[in-house]
């Protein structure tokens, strides 16, 4: 019988497949290239990378599954005890070049800690799905979160509220008076076996998660990618973008993780934006769109 | 009589408007802009940013003078006892438009802290000027830390290469495998009276080093500014530039203390450049003079 992180290694694995032939097909002239790699450690990944496409500038989908010794660096920043350790996900981050069609990014993924005799001694899921638009169509920010709740409802009628306020609590700027990077999503981490929940609940829902990412995003990459654009939106979008790498740097649990225990970088920074601008002291015209953008930011909507 | 901080940060006035109006004169087209900001807590400062200029794309002069009480997370970012503080500084930064001519970055600091009956109990001098360039010219380096040698040389023997190691050290992104964000210069850090130095030793010597800044680095930018360049120059100056984000954002202490403790955003994050590319795995190619540049980047070179 196949195991849990079998069972959600091969999921990946086809999802990410799945995701990449839907991108190309959505982009219509430029193609993921594909990067294997080997962790020294062991395990290693697939960094599947789309560049400089008619729709999207900049996508990648990598699937990872890496396992070994839990090595003092890897042990300060886990702060857990444990022997050794699995883990698996597949993390998607999208830049379209039009700035009438959102960022995204996706990631779910799969933890296993064992003792030192092997015992497995812990084991999480976690993951998450996000929308960040350049400009606010409110359409689409329902359209998004109704998506994610119906996936969540799925599972349970509580969730899709808890997950999507930790969307919104983890996704911020702090030193930008808690501004968040996007209209928010779902995020959920560290789901455990318990309360009531068994290992294959997290591993169905997990796994449903990363099937909604597709119906999630398509519909609005679709309606949004031939909109005219000028020179004054895609300046806008690249100030944005700035915002999106503060983030990723000097906040995101995983970008900090898999950097500073010696994950591939090259694999780990492909979230960051292909082209960005960091003006000083850019403020948005009064009651222009990007201004109206920035007020949602600051204050998070029911959109579902 | 003049405090030790009365005379710095008079000292670090005059500084800022010397240093601004010379790259006035050497920019020939744009001027500085000036916000002066005042801090809840305490103080304030004025912040001049020069942007879109012939030479340079975007420049800043910050200076700063903020006091007050040690708030638990100011508390927790200093690592120190105290109840109240002083602090000033000068902070530069200068990302020019042609890619032949390097980036540059330099700040000069000094610090009081008193105990609860308002008695100064520890007080220290900081510093560093370093040069980032996105070609290289040996001739450039060379000029760049003779220079910042005859300065040392004059308060000491053995300062500059203390100084120039430690900051070989300091500007270094880890996660590349330890490349470093430029071609180095000196850096210095809790420089305080003690071991046969005084107090006055360390206001001399970090004033003669915001001296030498301009000799150092002015003479380089008039000779390359003229070069003609091409977009692939441009391009990988954007990438070497993504590099400078990833440094500051993630290692740079002053950035991270600044943001950490509630400092002026807009006034840190001047230290950004204004157009920044990240590409998915850029290597340069064998032989060329981008991947000259990498090679002296992981191995520091003795240039004075």
């Amino acid at each position: 019988m196949e195991t849990v992180k079998e069972r959600f290694t091969h999921h990946l694995q086809r999802m990410q497949d799945l995701i990449c032939g839907s991108l190309e097909q959505e982009d219509g002239s430029a193609c993921f290239s594909e990067d294997s790699w080997q962790r020294p450690g062991g395990g290693g990944g697939r960094t599947r990378i789309l560049q400089e496409g008619s729709v999207f500038e900049k996508a990648g989908v990598n699937f990872s599954e890496v396992y070994g010794k839990i090595t003092p660096p890897l042990r300060s920043q886990l702060q857990l005890a444990g022997s050794s350790f699995f883990a698996t996900g597949l993390s998607i981050v999208i830049h379209p070049l039009n700035p009438f069609v959102p960022t995204t990014h996706a990631n779910v993924r799969y933890f296993e800690l064992y003792d030192e005799q092997g015992e497995c001694c812990d084991r999480w899921f976690g993951g998450g799905i996000d929308l960040t638009p350049y400009y606010l169509f409110a359409d689409d920010c329902v359209h998004f979160h109704r998506t994610l709740k119906a996936c969540c409802d799925r599972s349970g009628p509580d969730l899709y509220p808890r997950l999507k306020k930790q969307c919104d609590e983890y996704f911020v700027n702090i030193h930008r008076g808690r501004e968040a990077r996007g209209v928010g999503g779902i995020f959920f981490d560290h789901c455990r076996p318990g309360n009531g929940s068994t290992a294959a609940f997290w591993l169905d829902f997990t796994e449903e998660c990363s099937r909604s990412f597709l119906p999630a995003y398509l519909p609005i990459v679709d309606r949004r990618k031939n909109i005219p654009y000028t020179p004054r939106h895609r300046t806008w979008q690249e100030i944005r973008r700035g915002r999106y790498v503060e983030f990723n740097l000097m906040y995101d649990r995983g970008t900090l993780f898999g950097l500073k225990t010696g994950g591939r970088t090259e694999s780990i920074l492909m979230s960051l934006p292909p082209a960005v601008r960091f003006q000083y002291n850019h403020v948005p015209e009064p009651g222009s769109e990007e201004e109206k953008l920035v007020t949602i930011l600051k204050n998070p909507v029911d959109w579902a």
